[in-house]
């Protein structure tokens, strides 16, 4: 997917919510757990109807998967090919190794199970993030300022020459790839920083997990978040996708994910529309 | 396995080797393409049989076998479940992520897939780090000093403490876990660093990558990096899988995995047993 079909999607639905897969067999509703004989893609089968129309891209936890050995895959498989070819659809796997074994992680979510984007971690430098570049219209969302305690342990270390790690992420990376391909993973409670990060990349897209129930950090994330072309994917997992644990637990989730669209729109109008 | 375990295995068996499972299914054989209906596990299997009695540990790439699908899965499987639990069982996975996520990836090879040790990338700080230290007798091994080209970008970089990124994940990282459930990653190129590494954590053992057909290197890398314990795995992968393609590619392989073994001999048998 293009930047500008992204944008399209965004001010078409009124919409930057990106739906979070993080699908918990151990969360999911009785009924689900008793009827199907694949609970998790039965449940995300559920949440992708009753949410499709109010978001524009859907992320899928790859752990959550993983933890469950083959079967788990087979559920991701099938939740993948599920999610519609007009949302942007996120593995958040957090790869990266040598340009070699990056280049087998590149081909396995872009080529085998037909991802548009995947998060990558920096640690290990530019050979590890290119060959995730060279795929046209698919993109990497490359781990940069995250919300966790743990980010201050080395994200929020200041270097000799006075940037913080990650400050040198977002600006050696842009020597990597562009706006185009390339996006950055930017936490919800570092809302100090969005605006502040914005002006180093005033182009790229942001991927903002982490927005709570409450969702009191959307108007400040959305305020210093958002350019012409949207540049924002608001994530939310929990909060929709447990809303309740119910027979009804879709419309419920669709109630919770239809708040956060509502709030969207209004800050969306806000700001005029990319040609 | 404990520590003390591994370290007997070396001393007994007069080696540290670990062959790296880097299976790309383009170079195997063509032989056992044509006559198996898993040629990956089949050909690992070979490799197996043929180095277990002079290597101490296997090491499976999961990017090679994700980049396959379900079928891929089913390989590593098989392939993990097939080394024999004398050995130490690495998944190379670089993952990490918040504390919920990585609870998930530590389940995955842990649980699921019984592996003793997965690699794992310190970007996201300590609690992403800390769900793979709470299982007993299990291991991370951590992403310190890599030696691919991108390793200057962040990890070779100075903060304003004189400490160099690699420098601070090694020194953070001793507060999270100890020398029973904690390794790093240390390049092999980095020969002029192992040595400044060791002083840093001379307990601790390091997993080495990256070690080419000649061996050039391995003297200097055991020179500086082994202690009491042993202390080094070092990783071969590409000279030892690839060493023939022809129908005696196990006994080619064997071949070149007994010239390592017989040259680590040599440097063990000049430090002293640990206890």
């Amino acid at each position: 997917m293009t930047k500008h079909e992204l944008a399209k999607n965004i001010f078409e639905k009124g919409s930057y919510l990106c739906v979070g897969l993080d699908t918990d067999i151990n969360k999911l509703p009785a009924h689900i757990l008793k009827e199907s004989s694949d609970p998790v893609f039965s449940f995300n089968k559920a949440i992708i109807d009753s949410t499709k129309d109010i978001c524009v891209a859907y992320k899928i936890n790859t752990a959550f998967y993983e933890s469950m050995g083959i079967k788990g895959w087979e559920s991701l498989l099938r939740t993948a090919a599920y999610i519609p070819s007009t949302h942007f659809k996120i593995a958040d796997a957090k790869r990266g190794d040598i340009g070699n074994t990056s280049h087998q992680y590149a081909k396995a979510f872009f080529e085998t199970y037909h991802f548009d984007a995947v998060t990558v971690a920096p640690y290990m430098g530019k050979d590890s993030v290119e060959p995730f570049l060279q795929y046209p219209g698919k993109w990497i969302i490359l781990l940069a300022l995250t919300s966790n305690e743990g980010s201050h342990d080395f994200q929020l270390q200041q270097f000799s020459d006075n940037e913080f790690l990650y400050e040198k992420v977002i600006r050696q990376s842009q020597t990597w790839g562009n706006d185009g391909n390339l996006m950055y993973v930017i936490g919800a409670t570092r809302t100090e920083q969005i605006s502040h990060i914005r002006e180093i990349v005033p182009e790229h897209f942001f991927l903002v997990p982490g927005v709570g129930f409450q969702g009191g950090n959307l108007r400040e994330i959305s305020k210093h978040g958002l350019n012409k072309h949207g540049g924002l994917l608001v994530n939310v997992s929990r909060s929709i996708l447990y809303a309740s644990n119910l027979e009804n637990f879709a419309e419920e989730a669709r109630t919770i994910a239809l708040q956060y669209q509502i709030e969207m729109k209004e800050y969306l109008d806000e700001i005029p529309e990319t040609d």
